[in-house]
């Protein structure tokens, strides 16, 4: 047992040092690499996919799972070793399916795409990027066909960011915040936010934002931030925890870019160190890990109490600009619409009703339908984001239900912490920081993504209410200026 | 033998890929990793180590190897397959002597041993160091014992740098340099370098460095410069070239170091794309590596007419510190007798004479008997260098063997370009750039060292007399300020 145990953990350890190391790379990739380099990292990062499938979907692999049934079923369901043996079964039974071959083309259209896009993007040029993405689609279509689904091709996509839930779930969940949000945004109190159409220099910002970075109770020496054309995180350990953000020449997004991929940073720091080298060292699912993104970005940093403390220091960093400006806020509801579009465009180009050729019509059309908004180009439209590039089909919708869980959970912090907005005010965030860590974060990826949000909340069930009873607060706490 | 052939590039581009996955995680190390990522790193590196020693040691490969030697034999020598197959049967052979736990143990400690050096180098604690550079030591030793040698231990430590070539050689050559060298250091006019003794703004240096380097002949977009403790360069494909430099608060060493680290920059980036994911895409050997990071460092950066060209450049950036000095002359004596200190002790290291915790004052003491320079502490002495820390043992001759070797290839140079004084004044530099990408660095390692200097220089011996003659003309030329 013990043998058998010590084997399947140094396999799991081999695999999660070759994933890991495909992560530095797609990260030098955004970061650092100099653009030359785009077509022999595609291949590095192809081989590197290629190994660790090889190794993970091994006969061997099979055969030692089989033969620690016994001792799981002896332990507690959430010890980390039955964990580890479970959730390494699934993954496997998964991957089985996949041919290798199909795996590394994935992964090598991604790596190809990514760099497509960001030359479509810079140039304003969808059929630029349409092989790109008629390559990534006919890929996720094989490899769709590897697995069994009842209600929507688009289900064994989802599953890769958010297992165990089928597409009809989201539609539903969706079904109940569209009209409401759709109605939200149709009433919603015009906000004067000309003040942030301004110019900020993007040295102030980056000063800022590491500013705020070092409040937010992220061990030092353990993150970067970097500037990338796409803000992301990503992790190498959970004390290698690298964010980045956009510094835009007009606007302060980067606050809020820096703060959502904070939260990230925070659940890959915040892993128990037991699971560190094992397929459990992640979140369960890519919306609880949205949730904790939408968590620090909104319901922290657009939150009053934030604000209250850090409108002085920003109002320092940039006289010119908010020297008489009183206040920040800005809007959170538009984003699940337009999440909600990218869903539905999906399913359409997975199941083969929409074209991709025909896409930047759609999106255009459906941004006046959800939102009333005119999309001026494609770029900043159809291309302005960057997963459908790098084949990240049925990653949008976590985004949204992130959202949603993130408020589920948050009612728990503030049962917790009955505090907090005291806390937030007075620039305090290590409380807030330490009991996410403890009770969520640091389970990594041992329980499914229902379970741990039932371990936090008491329900499994993604409910909605709490999110729109927070947009609808929110929105109807802003003064109007129409 | 069409399928054969396949096979073998197929397992080698493989092999290349991961390679090339290490390097980007040990670049990643020393230029942008959170220091918190160090123990990851160290696991991850060393995991890739196994795999890439597993896949070259494979049977296969043998076996692959044996039935292509026929087809091998049809080729010319220098054809790209031919070398490809012979280069790989050398590699295979020496590889399948080392057990692969002992290659991964060799890449861990390696790993850590570079993050104790930062420290150690840091804090001025050369017995912090002493245990990571004893167990890097006996490794070493343990590495040794899977070849056989007939001069000395140190032999087969020098062949992974210095292919074929045998420690009784390189004793030969720095027999015949030492005490000419030591004789011009004692005789040398005392050179008035006071005024590169002040603080340059670390960004003037920084952008002066990279202005340099966009003259140099590489191909924009496919390298970048950073910062680092210790300068090196790497590179992850003949388009994505990564150099480092460290700029101190006074003096202008950055630009020299630039300037090295270029050289190898070149030899990188002018590898043939035939070559491209596999084992000859690289120099044969590190001296030949260095000569050309020494050609553009000294015969190039360290020439007068290429700073007749760029030293009003470097006047207008920094005119307070230089405004009223007229030149830049920098010492290059002292540097192959230093790499000469190392090469003695490291051959007392790893026969055992010296005990690793008398090194500092071992080394204290050859610098007075060489230099007549007493060491102020061991940060500035036996810790100075990075490459004891992650197990560089038999790579210091390649330094002094670079020193030498470049002379002998700036004769064909000098031969092929006679108006390259008159370029290098115009700032010019491109044809020296490709003279050198045609006939050296294109070759990539399909021939042996001394093969490639035969082919440049049309003798294989490794012969100091341009390098000694060269040294004493400049010196010679000096002002005496004594």
């Amino acid at each position: 047992m013990d043998a058998d145990l010590r084997a399947l953990r140094e396999r799991l350890a081999e695999i999660a040092d070759l994933a890991r190391a495909g992560g530095v790379l797609s990260w030098d990739q955004k970061v650092t690499m100099p653009p030359g380099g785009h077509p022999a990292r595609a291949e590095a990062l192809a081989t590197l996919s290629r190994v660790v499938h090889e190794k993970l979907v091994d006969d061997e692999v099979g055969h030692l799972l089989e033969r620690l049934r016994p001792f799981e079923e002896s332990l507690e369901y959430d010890s980390d070793d039955a964990s580890l043996i479970r959730v390494t079964r699934r993954d496997w039974e998964k991957q089985r399916r996949v041919p290798t071959e199909l795996r590394v083309e994935l992964t090598r259209a991604a790596a190809l795409g990514n760099q497509v896009w960001i030359e479509a993007r810079a140039t304003n040029d969808f059929a630029r990027f349409l092989p790109a993405l008629q390559r990534n689609l006919e890929l996720k279509r094989r490899y769709v066909e590897c697995f069994e689904w009842e209600d929507s091709p688009y289900t064994p996509l989802l599953d890769d960011f958010e297992p165990y839930m089928r597409t009809s779930e989201v539609t539903e969940v969706f079904g109940t915040i569209r009209p409401v949000l759709a109605e939200l945004v149709r009433e919603a109190p015009r906000v004067d936010a000309s003040f942030l159409e301004q110019p900020f220099a993007v040295g102030g910002q980056e000063a800022f934002c590491k500013r705020i970075l070092a409040t937010l109770g992220l061990e030092e020496g353990s993150y970067r931030l970097d500037p990338t054309v796409h803000p992301f995180c990503t992790s190498f350990s959970t004390r290698d925890v690298r964010m980045t953000t956009r510094y835009n020449e007009t606007g302060l997004d980067s606050l809020w870019s820096t703060m959502h991929e904070a939260g990230h940073g925070h659940y890959a720091h915040g892993i128990a160190p037991s699971l560190e080298r094992t397929p459990l060292a992640t979140s369960p699912s890519l919306g609880l890990n949205e949730s904790q993104s939408r968590t620090w970005e909104n319901l922290v940093g657009r939150s009053r109490p934030f604000w209250l403390h850090w409108y002085e220091p920003l109002q320092e960093t940039f006289p010119t600009q908010l020297g008489d400006v009183d206040r920040v806020e800005a809007d959170e509801t538009t984003y699940s619409l337009h999440i909600i579009l990218r869903f539905e465009l999906e399913q359409q180009l997975i199941e083969g009703s929409l074209d991709p050729k025909d896409l930047p019509e759609a999106w255009n059309a459906g941004m006046v339908d959800l939102l009333g908004v005119e999309v001026p180009d494609d770029s900043h439209g159809v291309l302005q984001d960057i997963h459908w590039s790098q084949g990240g089909i049925g990653y949008f919708p976590t985004y949204a239900l992130g959202n949603v869980i993130s408020l589920q959970i948050w009612a728990s912090v503030r049962e917790a912490i009955p505090d907090i907005d005291a806390q937030m005010e007075a620039g305090e965030l290590g409380e807030l920081a330490a009991w996410l860590r403890d009770n969520l974060y640091s389970l990594g990826r041992k329980l499914t993504p229902k379970e741990t949000i039932e371990r936090l909340t008491g329900t499994p069930a993604i409910d909605p209410q709490p999110y729109l009873a927070y947009l609808s607060e929110k929105l109807a706490a802003l003064p109007s200026h129409a």
